[in-house]
Formats: C-alpha cells, sequence, structure tokens
C-alpha cells in the first residue's frame, strides 16, 4: 500500500488571505477539526509581523492553545529570529521558513534579496535546531515568477542547496502562482532528484489555473510522496496578482484515496472542516468535494 | 510539435442542463464564438426529443443556422432515426450516437437495454453512413456509473467494439459522474489500447471532483490526441446525481499550450467566448481560467 504525507497550510497560508478578521477560536476550531480529521501534519499559524498579515496577528494565542494530539505535528511560519522567539515561547516543535527562488519575488514578498535573506534563516535555522525544533523550507516560485516569468532550475536547485545545508529536514517546493504545468513538474522533479533525495522534498501546488491535482499526479509518478494543501482550496499568495487557493484538501485526499493511496485522512471528517470553515467566511470556497458534498453528490 | 485536438461540447452537453431557456441567437452566437476562436470540432445541439432536453429543442433551427465555417466540423446528438432525419434536413455533415457501458445507466438514460440500443444506433449509424454523414460513438459511464458503481473494463470493450462494428469512427470515452482518477484512466486505457487504435479513441472528462485536467494528463501519456471539453465548465449529465461540469475548454487549452502542445485555439479569443456565455446565464462558470482573468490575472 502507498502512502502519502499531507501537510495541511490552510490555517496559515489559507486564512492569511481572508480579508474579515476569523476569531482566534474559530482559528482553533478549525485546527481541532483537521486533527479529528487525521491529518498529521498542519500548520497552524505564521509568526509574520502582524502589520504584514493582520489575520495572523493572534499568532501567539493559537499557537499557545493548540490542543496538541499525540501524532500530530503542529507548525508555524518563521521569518526571522524574531518569529522563531515567538515560536519557542509558543512551545512550537516545528517551524517552517521560506524563500523565493526568484530574486525578484523575493524582494517584492519580504523586501530582502536571496543573499540577504540566507543570512537570515541561516541564523533562525541553527537557533531552532538548536533549541530541538525541526524546521521545514519552503522554496517559492518554482515554476514561474509573478514578476521574472521564468525561473531558473539553477536557481532552485542553488537555494534549496542552500537550505538543506542550513539544516532544512524538507523542502516544499511552491508554485507560487499556481503556472506549473505537469510537463513542467516531471522535468524539474527529474532534475532536482539528481540532486536531493525524493524523500526530503515535498510539493505544494496553488490551482489558479485548475492544474493543481494534475502537477499532484506528475509528481506521484516521479516519487513525491508528500503534498501540501488548504481545506477548502482556501489561500493564495499576496504579492501575486490573481494568484489563488492551494490545492483544496479534500480534492487531494479523494484523489488519492481513489488511486489507492492511503492518507490516513477521513474525508467525511474533513469535509465537516470545510464545511465549518465555508459557514464562518461565509462565501463559497472553491474545493470541488465540498461542492459535490453540497449539492447531495458525496 | 504534438498537437490535440478539442471537441468542443459546450452547446450540446453544457446547454443542456440549464433551466434558464437560452435564445436560440445567443446559442449562435456562441457557436460563432468557438469557431471563431479556432475551435474545428463543435457538437452544436443534440436532437434528442425536447421532452426530454427542453432546453436544446431548438436543435432544427440551431443546426440550420450554424454560421459553417470552412475547417470547422459541427456535430449534434442523434439518439435515433427521428433525430437523424433532422440532422439530414438541418443539412449536418456530422453527428454523435451515445449509449452507455453500464446497463444501469443506459436503462436511466435512454430507457433501453443495452442490446435494444445496439438495434437502434446500428440502423441509426447504417442511414448516416449511407448519407455521407461521419458518426461519432459516445459511450458514457466507462470510469463508473452512479447507479450500478463499478463497470467492467469488459463491459466497456464489448460497447465499444459494437460501435466501431456498426461504423463509428471515433469513440468518446466519457466519465460521465466525473469519478476516475489518472491512476485508472492509465489502466483502462492500458488495457483498450490492447483491442483498438489510439487514433480512434477520445476522452471526454467531467470536472466533478477536480480531477479532470489530471485525467487529461494520464490520458495524454497513454497516446490520446482528443480530448472533449465543455466552453466554461458548463454541463453534467441530467441523470447522474451531482455530477457537474465538463472540464472547461479554456482550462484544458491553457494546459495543454502550457506543456507545448498546439491545440490551434487561441486562448484570449476563448476567454472572450465563456466570459459571452457567463454574463448570458447570470452565474459564475466553473472555468478557472476564467475566473482567474476576472481578477484581472490573465
Amino acid at each position: 500500500m502507498q502512502t502519502v504525507q499531507i501537510v495541511e497550510v490552510g490555517p496559515r497560508d489559507g486564512l492569511q488571505n481572508e480579508r474579515n478578521v476569523i476569531e482566534t477560536s474559530d482559528k482553533l476550531q478549525l485546527i481541532a477539526l483537521l486533527a479529528d480529521a487525521g491529518l498529521k501534519r498542519i500548520e497552524a499559524t505564521s509568526f509574520v509581523h502582524p502589520r504584514w498579515i493582520p489575520q495572523l496577528a493572534d499568532a501567539d494565542t493559537v499557537a499557545r492553545h493548540i490542543s496538541n494530539r499525540v501524532g500530530v505535528e503542529y507548525s508555524a511560519l518563521v521569518p526571522n529570529k524574531k518569529g522563531l522567539e515567538r515560536a519557542i515561547v509558543a512551545g512550537l516543535k516545528e517551524i517552517a521558513v521560506f524563500m523565493s527562488a526568484s530574486e525578484a519575488h523575493n524582494k517584492q514578498n519580504i523586501n530582502k534579496s536571496i543573499r540577504e535573506t540566507y543570512s537570515i534563516l541561516s541564523e533562525v535555522i541553527n537557533q531552532a535546531v538548536v533549541a530541538g525544533i525541526r524546521v521545514r523550507g519552503y522554496v517559492s516560485t518554482v515554476f514561474g515568477c509573478p514578476f521574472a516569468g521564468d525561473v531558473s532550475i539553477d536557481d532552485v536547485t542553488r537555494v534549496m542547496e542552500q537550505l538543506f545545508k542550513m539544516g532544512v529536514y524538507e523542502v516544499s517546493l511552491g508554485d507560487t502562482i499556481g503556472i506549473a504545468t505537469p510537463k513542467q513538474v516531471e522535468e524539474r522533479l527529474t532534475v532536482l532528484l539528481r540532486y536531493f533525495p525524493v524523500e526530503k522534498l515535498a510539493c505544494h501546488f496553488h490551482d489558479t489555473r485548475g492544474t493543481a491535482l494534475a502537477n499532484v499526479y506528475a509528481a506521484l509518478t516521479k516519487g513525491i510522496r508528500v503534498f501540501d494543501s488548504s481545506i477548502g482550496g482556501l489561500g493564495g499568495c499576496p504579492y501575486a496578482p490573481g494568484a489563488t487557493g492551494n490545492v483544496a484538501t479534500e480534492d487531494l485526499v479523494n484523489m488519492l484515496e481513489g488511486m489507492g493511496i492511503a492518507t490516513g485522512v477521513d474525508l467525511h471528517r474533513l469535509l465537516a472542516a470545510s464545511s465549518f470553515m465555508q459557514t464562518k467566511l461565509g462565501r463559497a470556497l472553491p474545493s470541488k468535494m465540498l461542492s459535490f458534498k453540497q449539492r447531495g453528490g458525496y
């Protein structure tokens, strides 16, 4: 039986783009529902400065009050040392750092050059590892940049090498603007797998152009077994015009389980979590399985 | 350069499920816009009895008034001899016949057993071919049935054999309820390609669970080069509860062109056609590229 690990990023990557502030208690309930559904890796919030992402200004409270379940890894996005300190205070055992393979996007997203970002992240990762905290690395714009257009595979490789050297245990390859095609996914992974072991790679697809599940399938054929997704298909990148939604966790689970790949996630319970979120947000979420369920189909 | 042929089924498979009646002139304009975009195969309407599909009660008028373009093949769905007569009167050069690989779905959909359907279609196809009309065959529920569940590959093969023997030039394999996974697509095609040449097969995926483009990609890897799709993602099967939408033509074109596969279709013009339809229907269509465009992304 093949298995896939799903990294649920809805509470962070999903909610960070919502304009209306969600109550902290609702965020905690969402995180609890996601764990109820069987998700074992949940990115719960972000310790980015509240000025940048007001929606996640309650990160400390959220991280402190998560009802930790045995066997579930909760993490948070951390941009710098201050963020790491907050994560440590909140008692998290895992964080994620992020940077872009594209100089232009990195500048726009975090107002730093790639070189400047290395020195910041190097310190963060080092301190985290010393504190016994696992660090995941996100690389954005792996398949294209909203500002620079094409991103060379050499640029991707270089950033990944640096992150692994600094001590991340896994790199998640982000299609930030949802522009990847399955052919490109296969081609890029073919190159990357010459340099990096497949167990250390994850894929993070956005469904802007409807290709996310096709890209997941292409990545599966290359041996990738860790995928990021967002409950209900929430999310997007605030600095990438028009970019929306991570692939919906329920759509991902449905496809994988339909292919006989075990995710450990209960689809019915997952749909309860996305129904909850849809009600709280008061608008239809992009998830296909949720909409299918609401038409009485599931 | 690889190429793919797209069979646009929006004016038929798409519109047949719309409750509000669309003006005949709007249908004709849609068909013209689709040809403007470069689509070379357009299923324009259906000669099913108006009692079954009131939306397409104007089939004769639509078929007669299509502004025929050189190089564009217009066709219509035909269920029986009466339908064929109407198609001949309207001057069509191509028709499509349909049946299901599942006895239960065939009964529900056309109130006939598979055996009874053979004898009807055999006559229709024979008369069409004699009249110089090309006949395409649809097989529904190739990947699963809303009533019977699993559909055996033997049942699929048997129906396809019969249709080819009767004289259809191509069989379109329908995932009527959008339940196929890319793995299943690969597996079924691997078997079917032992019996049938790849040039005679098309795939017709619905996006009910978000897997349509993933299924297209899987079918491409097996050599399929003809895909059905529907402008804006319109459509579904009225007799399959909860089943919605063919894969959107613009999402299909975007993915294929992004992979370097030529479709001959201009995406901007295609989006003009789906914008037109969205305005006429007064509701958001499922197309990802259309929604992306409307957010200023394309």
